[in-house]
């Protein structure tokens, strides 16, 4: 049995052509373009036998895999767990959720791996592919993920898509901007994934603006099994982010710092997210909302800054704001920025990822800047900073301005880019949903009849229960 | 309050001596032959260090267990909490599918430790075990938990458990002569694991048809919250796939390109998948089965090549392919075999494991026949294809072929052996349920009363409701 | 709508300034001590480039980072998913569970990086802390969480921040005890972690015994769903326990042979709990109860044996014994514990724990006493057991008797240790639920309107309901 529901009258919803033609081209275009373009990278390619034999290497553990696969593994699955579960906390929005952050997770990886690929990793030709690159590729769909989350529930596979397409190429264009032009350091992305990510997505989402958005109010709630789910996702994201925040640092005392910071600020995180959801509810209960997300701005916050000399304490300090100023805003900030802003922020990305990423940002640049060789070493100090080549005679404090600037363009670039994808997004052709059937499942999953529709009969007991 | 229920007359599921005893026999003939047989390998024994100074190695980290044991754990993963939450889609089979799952494979790795130590790690007597075998037996494993998702909800745990014995045993005979005697290379087991593992189950599913399982037809569908609950399963099996093709290649480039190519098939299978499912629903709507299972058919089909140099493009190619028979499989195939052929297949494995593992078992073929020096390098070459000793003069097509030979061992072992499997299981003693009560964990479980029972009632309005 | 509840009139749950306060004044206490005291360890500072050259370390590999990282990051999804989850069988009380687990973990790594730091790693005035540390402290808390299973549900958040605190502070005096003056193996914790855990724990909750507790009787159960949500529990800890008892073993052969004795020992304990668990119900139904914590004893009865010769056979005996004495324990004991000795253990954790810490703790004493340089060879024997310096001429059975003393210092400390944080949390000013209201999410957390609830209303048609 069907329940009744507002189907929107104007709105063309059905997926049947235009999702599969896009999935199909852009599929078909993926792969002659890695045909073309992308190869292994010698670690990983057949030569590599006698690759080592050239380079001296005595052993098969110096191949880059070992030193980063399961930090890799931990990414892959802050992205497709992490991210996915986290947003399955609204009560008839799972499937979307999950499956729709898997399809452009798996569509951006691929186009990610292209984009990057150019940028950085092109050799004669070809692009060469190794186990950073991969992990490059979920970073730059983690901003994807973010982005998505401040429209989750309001737009149709195929625009998430199109979206898609357009943020990992931006991104990609950003990230060359800071990393390759600027000489900026951001080994966890708190400039490039997340302020980027969650300032390109709230530009989209307030482009697409839905005044009636209140039709479908009572599905952007949660059900208790919900917000289970969702911290399914919470926890993953939390206990791994000492991996993301130094998966691609360099080997040895860097990946181990970056691991030991980020681990710190995470638990600061924590203690004032709860303080803080309790303090500014009435009775002092605990909200899911804070825990579910709160608690994780202290890995967006050190994402800069976590490879560097930031120490615990500096990193438990990072984390002890970061919990508070996120919480504050899901409190205040976010029915502030609908009501005023008309800026509708599904998951609140705003105060997990857009203002922790900004204080990520200012972090690194005030850490860089504060950098002495007496703290690094004299070796660590340039390798740390990566002061060679055409910038050995940089300072820590002209290393700070760079990194400033890099927050700048970071902005900027989320701003334009998520003001035209979201003109792109406003066209009247990709089958989104009416503002009454947002949060809703059901217009492009089939939903299996279940407990709750059976519950939903009882409240009409006139009609019979057909289940 | 005990919800009325059909208890088969005939039909005596109590498990109460059967099961205890099947678990203790067998456990307890575990410890006898492991105490007879089963030492640690060099690595793992603490005699260790002097072997280290033996072999001239100057670091622990040299130790085997560093180059495997990230990949181990993802493969337990996936086995345990990948297979077990996959099958967790039935909305009243959840204690089962989680639960069952763990106990066959909890017995199958011990089993499989000791069939495929006596065929492969057999030195003076003893068996030696290290992080590869245990690797090996959750390989091995993983065909038991593919053959279970054909007989889903159909079976008694003691069928189960006299299946794995039985299904451990021939693995590892067919694993033996594909490895050994054909001299085949199968580091994710497209033949070995999915070919073998799913027809052996298609093959005990028909043995044990029912011609009346459409009297449990309201228990064979997913509720709400167990499609999420298997989209747990899905996503780790999905991300960790990439460790379990690479998990017992040679140390180096060859785990690291098989990741890659992995990573690279899996992510072009979601694609056609979703393009697939869209297509195929009238009104475009997206099929959580076709998520949940066809966006794996990728991983299967490269677990024979992965490790070869299928390249990035090729394994595009690979994923995409599979999506699409996969999903195609789903919608016209499933029906078609259990409505003529009899087959009833709870999960479908043969659309998401039994073309897929053929299509990898053929990938492969190719792929070694067409291996030339240039591509791999000359070392690469003899180290890939382990073209040593007797094999130092085989070609790449005389391979091929050897692999072509190896799908159709397989393929005839899973036949034979699911025949005579099923034909153990249909006797009348092992307490499986009638067929009304497939599908549903109150037979073998003590199941909880819970939101839904209340709802049960609530049809029921003249009973009176007792929580 | 609110749906009606017998509120306490006497019990004040307000934690609207008690919670913040505490989580403040604590977090800045950390970041004090810190700042004071952490500092990174050499090879996780900036410095160790010059270090290495110093040690003539030619790889970045040699960084203890690589060593146990991966480990690190098992036994992390552990504490935060493993025993969060597994803790949610209860219907009522998921967010408890996981939001409280993950509450108390995340303050109790700071204490313990603290604590374990003045004990073990103070060098110079400073903490000096890599991974190892980060691992130990995931022990420490470990310990904090199995105590946190018997009193579950029936305590505030503040009362466990308290006890977290005393806990990790007693656990370090005891591990002190036992590895630094006894000179004690105990790797995986039998001793330190579970016994000591365990015991104190049952103390606790036998001190806040609450004589009404069956006033929230209905809420003690499970619902279909969360028995799911606590498998996850489970099997992340079924699945990573070889890595929690390998994690800081000697590198090398040490690691690799606790990853296969808990392996082994973990595999024959499900064989045996559900031997049982079908045995001792009248119609043989496996209880989810037991197969989501008996399961994992074999686990904790090999913590102090796995990295010595147990061999995989000794480890299925260990195994094999656990399941039964854990899942007997479940049936028998635990009712009669709370009639009896009032001791109420929601979880179970005498079962799961405390029994299989006491058996781990003879069986390493007895393996440790039973030790010969034959089996061990005579430099890894040395190494095992670590017997040198000071401890050159302890033979083995005078260490399998400082062993047996370990077990008895453990039991010691956590009837005291229990005694005295027991009498602190009964002060009536921590803002504990009434014993109608316990098992209950309400009290302390903002929980959504859900199904549940909606079924609530049905069963009292004359109230309107109002979703």
């Amino acid at each position: 049995m069907e329940r009744p529901r507002h189907q929107a009258m104007a709105k063309n919803t059905n997926m049947r052509w235009r999702l599969p033609l896009i999935c199909l081209l852009w599929e078909v275009a993926m792969i002659v373009l890695f045909g073309v373009f992308v190869r292994f990278s010698p670690e990983a390619d057949a030569h590599w036998e006698e690759e080592k034999q050239e380079m001296n290497l005595t052993s098969d553990i110096e191949n880059d895999f070992y030193f980063r696969y399961p930090s890799f593994q931990d990414v892959h699955v802050m992205i497709f767990v992490g991210f996915g579960f986290l947003m399955t906390f609204l009560k008839r929005y799972g499937f979307g959720a999950v499956g729709f952050n898997f399809l452009l997770a798996a569509f951006g990886i691929q186009w990610a791996l292209l984009m990057q690929g150019w940028f950085h990793s092109f050799k004669g030709g070809k692009i060469l592919i190794g186990v950073e690159n991969l992990i490059n590729a979920d970073f730059c769909v983690g901003s994807v993920c973010i982005a998505f989350g401040a429209i989750l529930g309001k737009t149709s596979p195929v625009q998430l898509l199109i979206m898609t397409l357009f943020q990992v190429t931006l991104f990609s264009v950003n990230e060359y901007i800071l990393l390759n032009l600027l000489h900026v350091k951001d080994a966890g992305g708190s400039m490039t994934i997340h302020t980027f990510g969650a300032y390109f997505g709230l530009t989209v989402t307030r482009i697409l603006y839905r005044p009636n958005l209140e039709q479908s109010k009572d599905k952007q709630g949660s059900v208790y099994h919900s917000d289970l789910f969702a911290m399914i996702g919470t926890l993953y994201l939390w206990m791994y982010w000492p991996s993301f925040n130094s998966a691609i640092s360099e080997h040895g005392d860097a990946q181990h710092r970056a691991a030991i910071n980020t681990y710190c600020s995470l638990a600061a995180c924590v203690l004032t997210t709860v303080a803080f959801s309790s303090m500014l509810q009435k009775k002092g209960k605990l909200d899911m909302v804070h825990i579910q997300n709160a608690t994780l701005a202290g890995g967006v916050a050190v994402g800069t800054s976590a490879e560097m000399m930031l120490t615990p304490y500096g990193s438990l300090i990072v984390g002890f704001i970061c919990g508070i100023v996120s919480t504050v805003g899901y409190v205040y900030l976010t029915p502030f920025l609908e009501s005023r802003l008309h800026i509708q922020d599904t998951c609140g990305i705003h105060n997990l990822h857009a203002m922790p990423g900004l204080i990520g940002g200012i972090v690194g640049a005030i850490t860089a800047a504060a950098a002495t060789e007496d703290v690094y070493g004299k070796e660590g100090f340039i390798k740390v900073f990566d002061f060679t080549g055409p910038y050995q005679t940089r300072t820590p404090s002209v290393q700070g301005g760079f990194q400033a600037a890099g927050i700048m363009v970071s902005l900027l670039m989320a701003f334009a880019g998520g003001a035209l994808v979201g003109a792109v997004l406003k066209l009247p052709v990709w089958g989104e949903a009416a503002a009454e059937n947002c949060f809703e499942d059901d217009i492009y999953w089939e939903v299996p009849e279940d407990e709750e529709s059976d519950v939903y009969h009882m409240h009409n007991p006139d009609k019979p229960a057909s289940p």
